[in-house]
């Protein structure tokens, strides 16, 4: 850094809200990330951030700078163009289990480095360690060298990316400075610049059981994060889903990895069908392999539908030391004690689920986090074919709940009864996407 | 405290607007005055509420817990009712020197812990310690003794007074939280409260060499720090007095006693004498001894007439070990090497003074301190008769410049008359008084 500035001065134009240059914000995340700069400054900013919100040059220039505080990945000495994508968080979502496979079926690579769960939302590597053995952690040279061989590597960090957003997001998860749409987009996206990727679907998801409430804002988040990937020079289009009910039918990490493997047989709920489609197609496309989104579709169909799909995620599987036999034969992935049906209290139609309470209610199964240190029993969760719009009698089937003993059993049956409303009219089924961003 | 909160949902409160409680508050100011709250959630909420702004009852409740937060004096048993100033510190201002012996002339206890200076304004303790010996620490004890002795005391502070504002003040220092109403309210009133005053006057400086640049912004900080008071059960008035040029003629240590040993004498600058006349009436009135303002501004008139109050500042400089010859004749003051004449550039109106500038030229020469552990020299500084709407012929003598050398003197010219701007036509004088506050 050539420049030097003075922190408080910073702070100060920000509280006055007026916009930071780029050599503000490089010295800032720079001066952070090395410990230059103390905490009790980066929150004053971090609020002034939230209450003053940041322009679109700003908000690059701050994911950039995160980007490029660690790590910078370049996989193309083994992949010539890198896609990946990113969901915002949802309950049910274990879409890369199955987009993965059906996009490098296509022919194009897909390396991705995912993360593990923590409140209400899965997490993907969670779901995969379900499988006995299979690792998520390679080296760099390992990911590098699965990704040429077979295309398709799914694993935790390999390398220490944008150490400036790690830092800036545990400040802000203890000083209220979170739901802020510039520092989510930079954080986000400052993961995804710095891993690599030449184009980026992002899957942001609106609803109860997503951190953005409504389209507008889900599309306001998800304008920014584009317009960050285009001014990097990235491909980039983002798709806006509903998560006011969950994605599919299973909620709880070998549940999830079941309905993904279904939906590789073709098999499978239809909306985690229709949704896994979606993405996968949008990734073809923005590699390059056809500019139609429909022949894209055809394609990833074709891929599923002649077992090319199912095979790459055995190949995966296989290259990360997983027990192969556990996916080739679902029933012997883990299974809980208690497996029991949940029965509607009531007739009528479902005309509302409370769908962050339902990921909590798997939460408190034991299958997810509350704090990060929490172990996670992969057993358990619940499969709920229910959907909005949906009519029932009293005493009829809604899903089943799987817990590992008779309390947990009940207290979940009660949490998920509790999530759902219900009408005596009929109720139109939700839509599930609410359109796209580029 | 019975009750507990979560430091992250009180920053969100006051981020999102909404007041926060009294159990809040003070769950915030003793958690943080006791380490358990970091700096940087302090940093954090200090920035949300300068943002979001607090309401009355928030600001008495942030004062209270403040003032809460350390010893608690009780002057009563030597003085029945306690009377206390507070200026909000200016260039020239020697107010304090001229006032508290007008008032404890007239049979008012004035007990007073003051302060040093830092930046363009000068502070109370460090003019007065150009008197050789005189002795600002005092015990608490030795401080009652001498309030019951002479009715009369100039100290620093002799309790720890408090200390959450200390803290808060200096984290505000460096995340550019300074500049906010409530906040500045509450650390002011924290101190005064604390310090067990029945009455205060505030004198509210604005213009250019004050931290209030207008009348508004200056009567908006003396209204909530007079509801503060007032909320707090104790008599108030605040002043609003003018900063757009210094107060009185001398400007620097030695000298600024200098001006308060004339003024306490008869003799003086209209101006000092003036303000210090409506401030030291203000006090004799918040005392109860008399309702009428004229009235109490004879009776300070008549105190100074008749050398009483003269009388009353040699008893303090003797209690406290002060070299009493230096006040008899202050030609022995300290006095610097160079004394020289500034003179106008042009003909002209004196139009607008940069007030703050000729106070850092006064700190430049060596008279304040720009970090907190500069020396300080006592006896340089300015002597400025001249005010706005006077006018000069090229050549005339504007003031006198008092430096320990050459170069200093050179550079303190220099910087005095960049901070006049003239006029080709008259310009009128500024007003002195722009108000009261109740």
């Amino acid at each position: 850094m050539a420049q030097s500035f003075r922190m408080v001065d910073i702070i100060a134009k920000k509280r006055d809200g007026r916009p930071l240059t780029t050599a503000e914000i490089e010295w800032f995340i720079h001066g952070y990330t090395a410990g230059a700069i103390p905490d009790y400054q980066a929150a004053a900013l971090a609020m002034a951030i939230y209450l003053r919100g940041m322009s679109r040059q700003e908000t690059v220039d701050l994911t950039q700078a995160m980007a490029h505080s660690g790590d910078q990945l370049d996989l193309h000495d083994v992949a010539p163009f890198v896609v990946d994508k990113h969901s915002s968080g949802g309950v049910g979502d274990k879409t890369t289990l199955a987009v993965q496979p059906l996009v490098a079926a296509c022919g194009v690579p897909v390396g991705k480095m995912s993360g593990r769960g923590l409140g209400s939302s899965g997490g993907t590597l969670d779901k995969m360690e379900s499988i006995a053995g299979w690792r998520l952690e390679l080296t760099l040279e390992q990911f590098k060298k699965q990704l040429a061989d077979i295309g398709l590597v799914l694993a935790g960090q390999t390398a220490a990316l944008a150490p400036a957003d790690g830092k800036m997001y545990a400040l802000r998860d203890v000083t209220a400075t979170v739901a802020s749409v510039p520092l989510i987009a930079a954080s986000i996206m400052s993961k995804k610049l710095a891993a690599g990727a030449d184009a980026i679907v992002l899957d942001v998801k609106l609803g109860s059981g997503a951190f953005m409430a409504t389209v507008a804002e889900a599309r306001e988040l998800a304008q920014v994060m584009v317009n960050i990937g285009k001014d990097a020079g990235r491909r980039m289009v983002a798709l806006l889903s509903d998560m006011n009910q969950p994605l599919g039918h299973a909620i709880g990490n070998a549940l999830e990895v079941k309905e993904a493997i279904a939906t590789l047989q073709g098999d499978g709920p239809q909306d985690f069908w229709a949704h896994s489609l979606e993405v996968a197609a949008q990734m073809l496309r923005l590699a390059g392999k056809t500019d139609d989104l429909d022949e894209a579709k055809r394609m990833i169909t074709a891929a599923r539908d002649d077992g090319r799909a199912w095979d790459k995620f055995g190949e995966m599987v296989i290259a990360q030391g997983g027990n192969v036999a556990q996916i080739d034969d679902p029933a012997r992935l883990p299974a809980a004690a208690i497996v029991e049906p949940i029965t509607a209290p009531h007739s009528g139609y479902i005309a509302g689920m409370d769908t962050g309470a339902i990921g909590w209610a798997a939460v408190h199964l034991g299958g997810g986090r509350m704090v990060k240190t929490d172990k996670i029993d992969h057993a358990v969760g619940f499969v709920l074919p229910a959907k909005i719009g949906a009519a029932f009698q009293a005493g009829d089937e809604l899903g089943m709940v799987h817990a590992a003993d008779r309390d947990a059993a009940d207290q979940a049956k009660a949490e998920l009864l509790a999530a759902l409303s219900w009408s005596d009219e009929p109720v139109p089924p939700r839509p599930h996407f609410h359109g796209t961003v580029e």
